[in-house]
């Protein structure tokens, strides 16, 4: 068992469900520096799946945090001057005290301020996970941009871009997508759970940015780490388009259906390859 | 066809219900630099209804993006000095590219700054719509202002405000209410569905504000683009309220409604005069 | 009745019920100085039981506003430089006008920086309410602090600090937890309703805070008031949990159960001691 849960074994199912189980127990502290749109739906899909947020991007407390966090978020949805500088200190933070965290650089390649403000972080030090869509993966190792916070490549388009970044800063990189792909430039996950009505919650990505970063302050794979935090987040999405009418009622019984779902159903139901 | 759509022309029921059917297909990016309190609940509303919110509100990126946006929100709920620096690029940035913008002068009259930068932001070019409880629209017009946010004041009140207003700048000015009323400062169009609900959500105005802007990317006749915003988010919410056992119940539903309604369901039930 | 209602007396089910009652008749604007993660839900709360939300934050308004408003709520969830100068204005306009105001000091103890401006608000003049968890409340008066924003202390176990500050500063303390305990350094009450599913929700105790300032606004009783909204809130928590199926269901029901709790069912309900 020891070996086979060493970083680099292989990701099971039963890997993601053992993850799962450890968020509940443990329920990590995630310090979130996230844009204003999604903080409340990030915070309570947090707050579902067991963890505990802490949304805490000020320049004079996020440093400070980020060293005793279980892990850090920084989302770039909404930057201003003064959230940005707090990401840099959070992440200088989480660098000094070994706390992982995660980059969403959300519309990187469309918006040149921000783009800047990932590459930057990146060059702080290496995240854990770089989550974002293939036009904002793709931007990130040098390539064109997307239109606004929406992808126009697929998952599978910007692969060969995730693994070329994940293997420059040492991190996991995971493009969402109809299929998600997650790398660390060795392994290659692929998850083909989830509906389309994520498409029409804002911050449907966001947030599973967010649980990732959970997941990361429970075990030391940090592939394991991003790839349970898809499977909790899509696998739960599966049930909860299945009662809704809409994009009202399926963000409602997302949350009630990431606070319910068992791990072995989550084992069991999971689309892995 | 061409003649009978032409800006200036009558606004049927079945013109508003083309132009829904367009928002659907086309779904254009809408650049919002609204307030945080509603942020969430606007981006939810865009995506319902078919369209791309993007958030974007620096001052890095606030003029670019609304050169390549579909169409602009400046929304006055929560301003700040940085936001309102992005409001100023962003307008400019509309103007410079001849992208339309709609302006909502929350609480204007009620606190003094903010009336004073709906009234700059007014300065530096026309939006294609002002939208406004009858209070806000009062204000703009020189008159008192209301009581925070909520209108003191029916629609049919400020008529003759708006109607003022809309020929100062060339531009339609919705007055919302129980019958909700638009102007181009020629042709009036009043429309009433809706229902109380609206009044028990916070950003129910807020978000039908961006919904028109949504509207002004798929139509040259902003009178149009507007009145087909409020009857797909009034005509829904007639919809949502059936069903509702309060305004928690009512907001999810309106959400469902949105992404539901048929463009022909719209022609059929909208109450136009 | 004029005796028996004074500042002072009994607390009883039915003066709480009497404030619900004038709450929904008389809605009072209450402005919210208040985190970006709850700003919406505190909103809707608000709405939901009668008031009128006011979410200015900027310091060219916060001054004005706060003299004209029923009450004022500051909570400390996400500070920045701007919106914390805004807060020093508030309480500054709140008391020149004898405008009862509410201070949520969110995470204090944990956080060096919010700590110290939550003291510094203090100084300015006393609050009506102080509401916050045990681990809040005991760092406050000069204890330990707890983890990020979660209470690891009963309420109980803050009884005496409570009780402390309540004398120093001439106010009501107000702690949540399974109980919740209110004091103004003299009388103490318990309300033993609400449902574990609160801790689930984002900002349910933010809200409540929101709540304790509307109802603050119609009555000179400051703990009769706190009371009072504590009440309403975690009967209708009650009503919710009843019917949810998780956290998302539960915060829809919570809003829909505000809006339809009778203050007659109030008075059977709750749990006072």
């Amino acid at each position: 068992m020891g070996a086979a849960t060493a970083a680099g074994a292989a990701v099971t199912a039963d890997r993601l469900a053992t993850t799962v189980a450890e968020l509940r127990t443990r329920g990590p502290l995630v310090q979130c520096l996230t844009n204003v749109v999604v903080a409340q739906w990030t915070a309570n899909t947090l707050l579902a799946a067991g963890a505990s947020p802490a949304m805490v991007d000020n320049t004079h407390e996020a440093r400070a945090l980020a060293g005793g966090a279980g892990a850090v978020l920084v989302n770039l949805g909404t930057p201003q001057e003064d959230t940005v500088a707090a990401m840099r200190e959070a992440v200088a933070g989480a660098t000094d005290a070994g706390t992982p965290w995660v980059l969403d650089p959300v519309a990187a390649g469309a918006l040149p301020w921000r783009t800047g403000v990932a590459q930057e972080l990146l060059q702080i030090a290496a995240p854990a996970v770089v989550r974002g869509n293939a036009s904002e993966i793709l931007a990130l190792d040098g390539g064109r941009g997307g239109r606004g916070v929406e992808s126009v490549d697929t998952a599978e388009d910007a692969l060969p871009a995730a693994e070329a970044l994940a293997r420059r800063h040492g991190c996991v990189v995971a493009v969402s997508g109809a299929v998600d792909h997650l790398t660390d430039g060795d392994r290659l996950i692929r998850v083909a759970n989830g509906d389309v009505l994520l498409t029409k919650v804002t911050g449907a990505g966001c947030a599973l940015g967010a649980l990732m970063a959970a997941c990361t302050a429970v075990t030391d794979d940090a592939l394991v780490a991003a790839a349970a935090a898809t499977a909790l987040y899509t696998v739960a999405a599966d049930a909860a388009a299945t009662a809704a009418r809409g994009p009202g009622s399926f963000a409602v019984a997302l949350l009630d259906e990431l606070a319910a779902l068992e791990p072995a159903q989550l084992a069991d139901r999971v689309r892995l390859s």
